[in-house]
């Protein structure tokens, strides 16, 4: 959302696309296209789970000041970092967005931790 | 560098593409495509200049364990951070790293303030 409006939504583009950068947070970064600084600072970045590390840094860099997280309890980022280096952050702690994602790891357990960089 | 073989060889992306997530590295994280975890631990991401806040996250997010940067004193993103999360950082404070971003920077201020997030 940038000036309270929607300025694009997106998906993980792992597997569409073959990227390993383009998860949901970045690929809603790079449809926005070539925003001002006054706009990022306008703008708040949703989120279905909590971002990981990749996604937060790209948030610092913009300087994106609130990201509301729809739930946490799947996976952790560094929120604390986050925090400490000014952006406000919202969780929802939403049944919903956690059903999803327990969904999606069901199904494609190996996937998931290929997206989260796990070993 | 992966495994000790050149993977993959990339530049910022802002203007050619109008991109605001291909930096130079995430452009080469991209272009090296999907690897195994042992492949990520046994890479080094060679920059011209210090990592921003994304290129870091990044570089945590899939657990690079060694940056070598070229230079610092143009720009210094999160290195002490990166260094607690466990990454090895080497600082070449190469002159020609150096002259190349005095030269980009004195051509196009406007676009490497944009490109750092910076007002």
């Amino acid at each position: 959302m940038v000036g309270g409006k929607l300025r694009s939504q997106r998906h993980n583009r792992r597997v569409q696309q073959g990227s390993v950068i383009l998860h949901a947070e970045m690929h809603c970064l790079e449809e926005a296209g070539r925003l001002t600084p006054r706009q990022y600072l306008n703008s708040v970045l949703y989120t279905t789970l909590s971002p990981c590390d990749m996604c937060s840094g790209t948030a610092l860099l913009y300087k994106i000041p609130k990201i509301v997280i729809g739930e946490n309890q799947t996976f952790q980022g560094p929120e604390s970092y986050l925090r400490t280096r000014g952006i406000e952050l919202v969780v929802l702690d939403d049944v919903e967005c956690k059903a999803l994602m327990d969904e999606l790891i069901a199904a494609h357990p190996q996937l998931w931790n290929e997206d989260i960089g796990e070993v």
